[in-house]
Parts: structure tokens; sequence; C-alpha cells
């Protein structure tokens, strides 16, 4: 028997808080879970600073892997169980995409990406195809399977319907971090019925189809979405922290391209500066790492450094009010201004900061996060676009909502022992 | 108005996914949670290693000390509100009490106190009474504040009563610990109904009593208690990580003390090792600065430091098997020695390790971990001790149970290509 | 201390799946349910026939009425306690009316009111003011007291804040039901943060208003309904139990009038045929006696009485297709026709039933229906009606939607040992 | 295809809130499901009387049944999937015994048995083997079918590992039953991990045994069930209205023996009076029925009948305290007396009721009811039963309580406008 087919002598169960147990029985799944690149996940956050807004959020992209991996399980093994055409290959090949699917994310990967120009779906690939021990174990299945995974995950693989369980607009990966971040937070919203779509999910063509009779609990599921939006993942203290994080990534490079002769050596981050980071490199980074250097950086002697670091380590976050930037632009350069006067240096410390969502869309092509419409299967066989039918979803579909907030230190601007007329002044002007 | 009746304008809010909210109305609690030693218990894991076999529990100290208050608030607002002789500076004592009483708690607690003769209590201690932001806020409400809240948690106050709900055997803090740790590991257990042992709470003379109605309410806490014990606390794989960790810290100390010359110097451990820890130093104590320096450590030239740091890092745990030592003592010397032979350090990799636990017990002087029985209320208005009227908390009382394993790596030992005949003879003793 | 002020010495509770505990202080509440009239609802079910669709649905009214009332002492006791001008009159009114508001509801409602022309509002309104033992307690309170809290229910009080509690489009009533229905059904819709609904609830002028920061909760909310509404309560096979319902009470009428001389004389619907019923009469119809009748009619000499009871008794229901009255007329006639020949009365076995619903709407006077809307309190005092500030609420704003089925005997209609012919061409008009 | 092997085109699915989805993939199931028989248990309560206590106890045996099936399902489908020896009949056996199982319940049975001595478990045998629908459809599996299913629920078929899965100390029958009771009680007992305790059942020779590994989780539910039987199931307003049912029966009988002439025939009851009752007048016999009659009998001539019924329908229950027969039947005889005195007929008024429990037992042979003791599978192959591994299940194993209340009408004795004098000592003695 080959490695593919082979099971584990006795099936292994993860306790899930979300799924209740994550079962596996294949020694393909059981190798990559313990391979160390998957490993580290452990130490990467799935909601980032999330959890300085909502202390149950502490939880890693460790769990939410295994949560997309099972219920992906359930589809394959249950649901498409014995519908035709669905190969034993095509089942490992989404069990294992679904699994690592998020295996190059780094630490607080939004705004890492954002500062030093990376992108984790470049790093699933690259661990994925590179000398890892992710790649060995795929490997042992077939020499071109870690390109067929890999494939999946970038969705230029031809095989479309394994594509759609892990990336459309109704995929495991949706439904699982939509679950668990709810769970975790704590939070009422992100409650769908899961088990009801799963059982009206049916493979159709190149797609995942959901059979009309599911229709009401996909519209659940998307208000649930919407919700977790706006309620948890923009919520305006979350980015207040990383906006902070931010900030000191381009404080530390402005340094180290300045020359600045650091206490703590920013021996992990100088091939981000200097942009020739290796994909060896990349995988020692994680939040444990990072919050070493910011909490060493505590004592560094720019001033600037040292208060975002802190201000990120106890949590002493910036304060924002809402901010127009089509009608405001004017009164930020005011306040840039006295900003500067005050000593605060507006680049640091004066920051605008916007989210958007759409919270569902039936076409966007050429998009960069385009993801494939939800289909209804009609009782007469007809497949349908879901706002179509639906007429909340049709409410809402295509319909981007922007949130900005400018960002700034209260704590700074209420001390009057100094500057006390300048501070008075921008209190004025943002209306606080 | 002093500070210590200072209301927050509008209440705050945290959402918490085990009482749903936790509510802020005093100035000074506030104040105490923005404190940075407060904040650090974000980076220390509420039940340290155990995320590695469950891994759902990610979840931090800082958590459950915001539950803890939570519950006690719930008791001095709500319940004995309009009790008589409960003042108010009382109440807040014990909500800084309960806040704080883990305040002390360093990065995988257990194993550091174990190794390096640490005690939490004592740091708790130090943290509440030196120069340090929770003492700024608690000096604020009466300069006598802080040695009050302190010797709460120290059980040295004269305060029976408030003692009595951070430390007895069903205190808030092991009403949230079970409830929070069941929540967040997924399991069934740890499920008992609070409000209603809420409810039936009564201050009585110098203790928490219970009325005789709540008994079966109490009953089902304790055995949530045996069963989380069992089922979670003492999980023997959680133990296998423990033991690895520890034996790192035996590791590092002992190269230390032989000269070794570190790549990644221990700087943070210097003062642990030369026993000359001052509370600056172990405040700067946190799991993100262990792990950072664990992950260094896989890069040193000392195998055995860095065979067990990949261990931890990347889960690759010990294996087990049962073990009695009292019957058991010549196979462990005999496997010790071929241990030798095989070229296994046994004081490493061949280790003993017992967990031991009472349910329940009325009466143990001079124990360390001694703690104040339950009590009963019953309705003729006479006190009985719990295990007097239930059967079975009677039949669980004072029975200690203890578990013995032997842990060693099963991935060295299974691998044939080297030293054969002594591994094989190390399998047929280990009965493997 | 007046009656209306009088406390229970020890406080009530009664365990509740949705609430968790249901608290009961007043003197006054406690009599109001130990009333005959009060218990006379548990044996009404809350939802009528659904339980022959959702097995779990077999809770009854006594339940839905402590829960309304539970949900307006929170309101009252905790969130409105210390704003002014709420008076101890005030909360007692509110509390009476919220349990009471029900009363006058019969057994399975719907059928009964739509056929015999019934309003369980006026029966309601009748309980409290005549001569009943629930009058007589409110009467304890206040010669007046009836009076003010008939008023309240029926909206013509001049409290109109009290009123806002029981009846508005975000009333008691209706967060009680929806997650009560929700809990009993079992499905996983019908949740949303009531908790966080009642901490940011207002009084403000005449009505209660929602404090902006919970308009996300207000959404879900209002979401919830609407899920509730198509998949539970206009589910097609309760309404094909309702047409059976509503057709035996045709039935059973149609035979009175026509001189039928029954096995089981009507006793208890006599009043209701001969349009005489008295309050009495009403209150000793409850789903025991009109089960009881049902079950006595299966074995009536008339067939179409028979038949209808055997079906609903037994739940041999109708089934159903989709149904278009402005297209398919002239299908239903052809359809009646072929009935007619196959001997099934068409009035009693080909049934048109339509369901509709308005998830929200701002303004709608005059219907019989109307309830307030929403009124948001933004952060600057303003006043501003929800759907101008929700995007989502907006695009389901006073949408009504309407579902038609045709509702026939199917069974029947396959046996096709009789009039094969007929029978094959009803089949193939109703495309089945 | 057989009849036996026939399955549903599309699997249907009932929706349940103890176990989310109730699925039926067999024919057979589905027509025993239709059955009038199997309907009429949605007239019968699963609690009896204890909605009086719990108001969300409404549930019915039909709920329970379908829930006993299920789990039963699971076991089959999932659990015993690939076991050897595991036959489609077996299968099917298994499915319709538990299904079944409570098929012969009565009305209120409790009360019901006790007083016209019936035994539920003759009329579930004599409806499966009777001229009924239920018979037709297992009749036409197969001819011996009928007989084959009631065998299994007698517990005299040769089949023993079927027989354990509905009746054993960890049956389906249980395991369904203390969930779903928790469940519409809202009690926070009645919890376990079942999904767990699934997960380790193991056919074993001629039994169902537990892996060693979920001894907690079995611990567990011997604990869930032995809270639920003293919190809800004995609870003692239950049973003060078990005992006024009882009452009303014992009257009824009585006068009509006396040839006392009801105003409201006893119709129904006659063959029970004349102990003359058929399988077809029981099956008549629902709990709608039985209100039909309390509700008519209110207006009785009879003083005792009348009272007793207004005090059930109503719910003006009796109070009880405490009695200990073995030390206070002489107070009993003293109040006997007292009671007559005062017109209250004491047979009737004053009344001792005993609930019993055995939580757990390993071997009680000859018992009435005599369940299989639990079995573990150790590690070692070995059989074990379980009170010898489990300290906490040893020290309750074999542990009879009892429990003894004294119920009298308390309202009544405190009216002191009649017999003042013989009240107050009958107060006295009662203590009250």
């Amino acid at each position: 028997m080959g490695y593919s087919e082979q099971k584990l002598q006795e099936e292994k169960v993860f306790k899930d808080p979300v799924h209740r147990y994550v079962h596996v029985r294949d020694q393909v799944i059981w190798d990559l879970i313990g391979t160390k690149e998957f490993q580290r996940l452990r130490r990467i956050k799935q909601l980032g600073t999330t959890f300085l807004t909502f202390h149950g959020a502490e939880h890693s992209r460790f769990n939410h892997s295994l949560g997309v991996y099972e219920i992906i399980r359930r589809i394959v093994d249950d649901v498409f169980d014995d519908r035709p055409k669905w190969s034993e290959e095509d089942r490992l090949l989404a069990l294992c995409a679904g699994l690592l699917h998020d295996l190059g994310h780094g630490p607080f990967s939004h705004s890492f990406e954002k500062v030093f120009d990376l992108d984790h779906e470049h790093y699933t690939q690259a661990t994925i195809l590179g000398e890892t021990e992710v790649n060995a174990v795929l490997r042992r299945v077939e020499q071109d399977f870690p390109k067929k995974v890999a494939e999946v995950i970038a969705k230029t693989s031809d095989k479309k319907i394994v594509i759609s369980l892990i990336s459309s607009q109704i995929d495991a990966d949706r439904m699982d971090y939509l679950q668990r971040d709810a769970y975790f937070t704590g939070v009422s919203y992100g409650h769908f019925d899961m088990e009801r779509i799963l059982r009206v999910m049916r493979p159709h063509e190149e797609q995942v189809v959901i059979k009309q009779t599911g229709m009401h609990a996909v519209e659940d599921y998307i208000m649930s979405r919407y919700q977790m939006y706006w309620q948890v993942y923009f919520h305006p203290v979350t980015r207040s922290a990383e906006v902070i994080l931010t900030k000191i990534l381009h404080r530390a490079k402005e340094l180290y391209e300045n020359g600045y002769s650091f206490r703590q050596e920013p021996t992990h981050f100088i091939s981000l500066f200097e942009n020739t980071l290796t994909l060896e490199d990349y995988l020692k980074l994680d939040e444990a790492v990072i919050l070493y250097y910011f909490q060493m950086w505590e004592a560094e002697e720019d001033e600037i450094l040292r208060d975002l670091c802190r201000r990120f380590v106890n949590r002493n976050l910036f304060k924002y009010v809402e901010f127009d930037p089509a009608k405001e632009y004017k009164k930020l350069a005011e306040l840039s201004v006295l900003f500067e006067k005050a000593g605060l240096a507006p680049d640091y410390y004066l920051v605008v900061d916007s989210s958007s969502d759409l919270p569902y869309d039936f076409y966007r092509p050429g998009e960069e996060e385009e993801r494939l419409p939800i289909h209804l299967l009609m009782k007469n066989g007809e497949i349908r676009e879901l706002s179509r039918e639906s007429e909340i979803v049709d409410a809402i579909s295509g319909k981007r909502r922007t949130d900005h907030k400018l960002y700034y230190p209260e704590d700074f601007l209420m001390d009057d022992s100094t500057m006390k007329t300048i501070k008075k002044q921008i209190r004025t002007l943002l209306d606080i």
C-alpha cells in the first residue's frame, strides 16, 4: 500500500472547541501536522492584535488550520462520499491544501506585509515547494504532489472543484474562521448552521453548489460574516494596535537605514530591512520573536521607537476620532503642523487608517481578493447565483463599505504640563 | 470623593467568552488593569504547556484574572449587596485581591518554580508591595492598601471572609479556572451551575457558606474539578512537555555553571542561574522571551540543549509508560545503565513524573496548599461541613490519588540505524 | 405596606432554559402566576401546530409569558434602575402587562381566530377586566389597576414608554419568543445578543431607544427574526397542519348547522358555532379539550370530519406545491372540478394558503399589526430611525414577502385503486 | 430488494435540539414513525407531572424515542460500522427496538401504573405484537420480526448485544433521556461527553464494553444520572403533583365502585376500573384525554374529586415536610385523627411519598429493574467491571438512597376561618 493510502492504526483525535473533535486517519496528514513548519503556526495568532481588544482572541493559526482541515474532511468523507468522479487523489489533495493553506503566514501578517511588502501566499507556496519538512512529507506521496497542493492553494490548479472547497465565498476557510473567531472572542455573531450547509453542498461540474433548500442557512452565514467584519475584524481598537505596530516597524527600519546603533541589534529584521529575506529567515519569524524585540526596544535610546514599543507591549494605545478624508484633509494638514510644533512626529503619531469590506459579491473580475460567487442548485436542476434568489444578499451585494479613523496619542495631548496652548488647539481641532 | 469611590463615567465592559461580559465601574480597577505588570499576564499562558495537548488552551492568565475579578464582583455587588457588615472597603479589597491574585506568575510557572526554587506567591506579594505601577495605583487608595491587598492574597489578613472568596475550596479562583479551562480546551467537563452557587452563598461569621439547598450544585462543582484534574491538568502529554521544559532549564543552568560558551547568551537567565533574581528581572520574564531563547538554542553546539529545545519548540515530545516506583526501581536502574550505553544521558532522557491530587478535603492542617473546607448552612441554621452531608463528596474526600509515568524519547529508541541491540533491550524492558 | 410593594419573604426562582432563571420577588406577580387563568396557558402551545414539523416545539405559552416578564424585569430593575421618572407604579404596570400580555390566547389561536372570527387580544382584555382570579389579584393593587394593565396591553394607555417595552419592533415579547422558539425547535437561527441590547436600551421621552453603539446587535436581532419567520413560523408543513385544523373546524360547524347528529356532541363548540361565546366558555377551551374532541371525532360517521381528524391526530398531513394565484387561477379551477369528480370535496381537500411577512418597517400607519419603529440614540444626542443608519435594515425594510402554496392529500391521489384516470390527470396538473 | 433494505430516496432529517439532527434513511423506520401508535407518543409527556416544577419539561415521549433511535443509529452506523459479526438484521433490529422501546407508555405512566396495576412494558409488547399499524410495518420485514423486536425490548432475546444497546446501565435510552431532560428543564446537570462515550464503545462477545480510556467520560455520565435523579426526577414538587394525580384516580375509582353518578361519565376509565382493559382501550388513553376529564370533573358534586382535580389542573399542589416513617409513625396516626376531625379525609389529604434510587450497581440479581453493569475493556484486553476501576463509582455503587416526605394541603390548614383549634394542633405537629 502506498504512503498516500496509509492509515493510522488507530484514528487520532484532537479535542477542538469549535468542531468538538478533529479526526485524523491518514498518515500523510498526521505527518504534516508534526512538521516544524506546521507547528510554527502555534506561535502566530489567528487574529493578530485583536487579543488587545477581545482578550479571548489568543488562539493561533494552528488552531484554525486544523479546523479548516476538519471541515474539508467532513465534506469529502461524509458529504461527497458516494458522489461520482471524486477520486482518492482529489480527496488527499483537498485535505492537504486545507491543512496547509495558511502555512506561509508570518507574525502579525497584516502589518508586516504592509510595511515590508511581503505576501503570505508567496511564502505558503515557498514553504510547500522549498526544502522543508512539509515538502518532504508531500513528496513521499508523489514527486509532483507538493506542486499540486501548491497549485490548489494558489488557485491555478485545474481542479476547480478542489479549489472551490478552499477558496470561494463559502469555503472551509471562512466557515472555520467565522465560527472560531466568534468562539474565542465570545461575541454572539459568527454562528450559522454549518452542519446544514455541509448537508446541502453538492459537487456540480467544476464547483461546489448549494441546494436551494439551504439558501436560508447561507444567508445566515453571509450575515454572520458581515457582522464579524464590523464587530470584530475592523474593530477600531484593534486597528489602533495595528497602527502602532506598523509604526514600530517603520521606525526600526528608518533607524537602521540611518545607521542608528541599536542596544538590541535587530538581527531577525535585517534581511527584512535590506529586502534579502530568504525562506529560512522568514520561517524564523514568529510572534514570540517579535515580542522579544519589542520588549528589548523599550529600553532603546530612540524616543519614538521606545515609546511605540512600550505602547504596544503594555497596551497603551492611540485613541481615535471619525475622519472623512474627502472633506477633512485641510484639518489633517493643520493638525500635522501642530503636532510637529508639539514635538510629536506626525508621521508616527497622527495616523489615518481605513477599513473596507465587500460583504458578498457575485462578480469581481480582476480584483486581488476575487473569490468565486455562491451558486444555488434549484429544484429544477438549474444553477442560479445566490443574489438573484436572496433579497437580503442582493441588498448588500457588491456594496463596499469603508470606515476611516484618525489615530493619535490622547494621553500626551491631555497632559497639560507642557505645550499647554498647542495641545489645547489640537484638542479643539480633534473635538476632544 | 476619594479615589477609592471614584466611578468611571460610563461602565466599561470586556467581552468574555466565559462570563459573557466583565464589568468595570471602579476607577481603581480600571487603572490596575492598565498597569504594565497586569498587562504582562497576557504573555503568560494560563495552562502552561497544555496547549501542546489541547490546542485550544492558548488563553492567558490575563483572561483568568479578569474572570476571577468578575465572579467576585458579582458576589459582592449582587449577592452580598444588602447583607450587613459588608463595607465599601471590604468590597474594594476583595475586587483588587481577586484581580491581582496571580500577578506574580512567571512563564511556565510550574517548571520554573521547580527548577529555580521560585514561588509565584512570593512575586505576587513583591509586585504589589514593590516599586511598580500596580503599587502606585493601590497606594492612591490609601498608603496601607497595597499591604492589605497583599495580606488577603497571602491569607494572613484578619479579613477571613474576604480571604475565603479568593482561597477556599470553592472560591472565585477555582470557579473561574474550571470553567475557563474547560471552555478553551473544549472538554465537556468543567461545567457546573455557578449562577446557582452564587445565589446560595452567604457570608456567615468569618467565612462564606453555602445554603443547604445548593448542595447538589456544589457536588457537581467538585466532580467537575476532579474530572478536570485527571482529564486536563494532569494529562500525560502535557506532563511530557513539562518534563522537556524542566530538562532544558536544567541543562542550560548546568552548561552555564560549567562555563559553556553560548551562541545566544542566556542574558535573561543569568540572575536565575546565579540566584540573584530581582523583582525587575523577574517581571521581564514572559513566555515570548523564553520561547525566543529556546528557538535560538536550537542552534547551540551542545547536543542535549539543542535537541531538547527542538523537541519543545516543534512539539516532538517524549512518550511514556506507566511506572510504579515502589516496584520498578530496579528496572529503572537497568534502563538507566542501558540509556547511558546508548549515548542518551539518563538524567535528561529517562524521567519519572508523578501527579497527585486531593479532590476535596475537610481538614488538612499544615499542608502547603491547605484551603478552607466547604460549609453548608442548614435549614435550621446549623453549619455542617460538606462531606458530612454529601455521600459522594464523603466518598472521595481526603483520598489522594497519584499517577506515575516514565518518559523517554521513543523516536530515538525506534531508530535502529545505530545501537540496534541496546535499543532492543531497552524496548523490551519498556515493553514497547 | 400596600399590597403593590409587598415582597416575597424569599425570592422565588423558576429554572428557565432560555433565561436560566426567572426571578420573582413581588407578591403581586407571584399571585398572578398562581391564578387559574394564567395556569391555563400551560395547556396552550406557544407555536400551535409547529410541533408537527419541529418535534421539540411542544412548549406552552406559560413558558413564554414567564420569559417576557423576566426580560421586562431585567430592563426595569437593572437597566432603568436609576433612570429618572421611572416610578414604582410604572414598574409594576410593566411587569404585569408583560406577564399577562398573552392571557387571552386560545387553543391553536391562529386557526380558531380565523374560522370563528375571534381575537385573542379581545379575550386578554376581557380576562383582565372580567370576573376572574387575575382581575381579583390586580384589583388588590388598586381598583383601577386592571384597567391600567389592560390599556398598556391594548396600546391605548398614555404610558407610551411602558407600551413600548411590550409592543414595539424590539420589545420583550419578540425578544423572548425568538430565542425561546429557537431553543425548543433546535434551529440555529434566533440567536442574538439580548444582553447587549438590554445594556444599550435607554428610556427617551415617550419611547425606549437604543444607543448607537448597539446598532449591530439590533441588526442581528432583525435578521434572526427574518430567518425565524421563514424557517420556522411559516414552514409549509406547519401550514399544512393549520390547513387541516381549519378545515376540521369548518366541517364541524357546517355539520352542526346542518343538524348532523354527532356521536360525540360538540358541547364546548356550540357557543362558538352559534356565536354566543362567553368569557367563561372561552376560558374552558384549551388544547387538551380540542384534542379530546378530535380524537372522538375520528369515529364520526361523516367521512370528511373523520378523515380530517385522523389526519390531524396521526399527523397524516397534506402535501403541497408552489402556487401562484395571479397566474394559476385557471389551473385551480380545473383541479377543483377534477377533485369533485374524484369524490374529494375541493373545499376541504384543495387549499391555497398564503404567508406574508414584513421583516421591519419604519412607518406603517393604520395597519392592524402596527408596531413602533426602532430608534437609535446617536452619540450627539440625536434620534434616528434605524433604517436610516443601517444599510442592511434599509435593504429589507418595508419589503413584504409572500409565499403561496397549494395543499392536497397526496396519499389519496397516489392510490390508484380507484379513479385511476382522474387521479392521473390531477397529478399531471400538479406536476407530481 | 427486500423491504428491510429499502432506503428513502433522499435521507429525511428531523431537527432535534439535543442531537441537532435525527437522520432517517431506512424505509422501515420512516414507516414506523408514521404509524398512529408512534404518533400517539406526542400526546404523552416524557416527564409526566415534572412540567409543574420545571416549566420547560413539556417534551413528549415522541421526542425521546426519536433520540434513542438516533443514538443507536450512530452506534451501529458509525461506531460498529466495520466491526465483525454485526449483521444487517441486527442493525435493523437495534434501530426498531430503540425507536419503539417506550411505545406502551400511557399518560402519566407512573401514577396510572401504580393505581391500576398496569405495566407499560406489557403494553409495549402488546402494541408490537397485536393488530396495530406498527405490527403491520414490522411484519413487512419478516413474519417473525415483530416478535424479534419485542424480545429485544423484553430482554428475552438471545441477541444479548442488541439488548445491551437498549437496556444496560449505559444504554441509548438513558443517554438520551439524561441529556434531553436536562435540555428541556434547563438544569445544568445532565451533561456528559456522549460523543466520547460512543467513540470508545466496543462490541465484545455478548455485550457492549467501554475502552478503558473512556472511563472518565463514563464516571461523568454516572454523576449526571445521580444529579438528575435527585434534582429533577424526584423533585418533591413533582411528587406532590403525582400524589394528587394518584388520589384523583383512586377517588374516581372509588366513586365508580360506589355507584356515584358522574356528571361527566368516566367512559375512558371504565375498563380500567373494571379491570377489563383491552389494547384498543389502552391506546385511546393519552394526556389530552385525561386532562379533559380532570377539567370536566372540576364541576363534579363530589367534593374530594372536585377539589383534587382543581388542584391538579390549576397547580394548587400539596406542601410537604420531611418525614421519617421509622420514627414518626405515631405522629402520622395522630395527624390522621386530627385530619379526620377537621373534615379532611386523610386517605386523600395526608400522604407519605417515598423516592429511592440506586445510582449504579454492578450486580443486582432478581431485581425488577435489573440492568447490566458497565464493563471496561482494559489496555491488556481484560474486561473489568467499572466500580473496580473507578473510585468514585465504587463509592456510590450499590448505595440505595431513599427520601420520604409527608404531603398535605397547606392552604386549607392555614385558613383559620374554620376549625381554628384543630388546624393549629395540626400545624404544631407538622411544625409549620
